[in-house]
């Protein structure tokens, strides 16, 4: 069976997402800085549709990721955009657009139900308001041996760390200061034990792994 | 000329500290922690007055800054033990006994003007009254060619980071959560620029070195 991990980039001084965001700065002020590390990859960029990235040691970090991801749980507000207009207007269309990246189902924890959206390239969104564990349950049996991919945000990251449901967290550390935005860290217990089992660097990015070992 | 350096151990959470620090805890709740990746360090264990550490990669970065190292600034309640004493008494020890491990001049920064004061192995504390620059300046003098470290607390880092006066941030990344606690990079100004310039990992922690950049 495959794990359940959170991969996500995060500011030295641990925000991933800047303050007010908007549509069109969906991370916030300053929070696309955060994934600078990751445009210009080749796997990046075909995941998008281009061509011609680069192939080094973080573009290696990003394939493998893909490669083992089965399945990917987000939160409400990842889906969305990070803003209101699904609230609005429950049919919107999230912010992912007509080919989302991600090429696997994708379950969206949210209190409004409706029905599951298919979109190009094999992603599917299907909203789960049954809470985490049901989110995480159903991805499993979607990821079958491949892994849980959760991808956000900090408050679904910090719940999935919380409900003891995570097996491994990996952060891109990026060396910004972002200085106000959302922690990632913030409002998790203390008793969470991590292993550190990899690290890779790159000058973009270090990219840190943990094993989640059993509270104490 | 030597490079002004803060080095420090920070959670993956971003305190250097935890919560409520007393005489007996003065890193606070659980903040000794932070430190665990040292104390069994040859190089450590040698300037508390112990033999038999261990020699690895983690002794070799302890190493690696002391030897670089020629003269210290650290805050006041750094000095102190991180709580009252010295407020009660300005004439009072401090929290570094008879033998401080520093072995060089430390330049205490305080608004408490106090005569220096002489340990064994070296170690003078000088109180600086006229503020982080001096003391830095102060510092560079007595260090020649060797490091200026900046060994805390979180103020003075903070302090010295947005004063411009910083060329080296090494932060030892503990895998760790401490929850709450007084945050390293916090009130720091979001336009300085970090390099990342050296990784060495290690199970117990990883060693992050920036070189600070030019703010924009």
């Amino acid at each position: 069976m495959g794990k359940v991990v959170l991969d996500i980039s995060m500011s030295l001084d641990g925000f991933v997402a800047g303050p007010n965001p908007t549509l069109e700065e969906p991370l916030g002020a300053g929070g696309e800085r955060l994934h600078e590390w990751t445009v210009g990859l080749a796997t990046w960029r075909e995941r998008h549709g281009e061509s011609h990235g680069a192939r080094n040691a973080d573009d290696e970090v990003v394939a493998e990721s893909l490669a083992a991801t089965g399945a990917v749980v987000m939160g409400r507000r990842m889906f969305s955009g990070g803003v209101g207009a699904w609230e609005d207007d429950p049919n919107a269309d999230g912010w992912w657009g007509d080919t989302p990246p991600f090429r696997t189902p994708v379950f969206v924890v949210t209190h409004h139900a409706r029905e599951p959206l298919e979109r190009k390239e094999r992603t599917t969104f299907t909203f789960v308001t049954e809470g985490i564990e049901s989110a995480v349950e159903r991805a499993r049996a979607a990821a079958g041996d491949k892994n849980v991919l959760v991808a956000g945000g900090a408050s679904l990251a910090q719940q999935v760390l919380n409900a003891g449901l995570l097996d491994e967290l990996q952060i891109h550390l990026a060396p910004i200061l972002l200085g106000e935005g959302t922690r990632l860290l913030e409002h998790v217990d203390p008793d969470v034990r991590l292993e550190s089992t990899r690290v890779i660097e790159s000058p973009a990015v270090t990219h840190l792994r943990f094993e989640i070992a059993a509270s104490v």
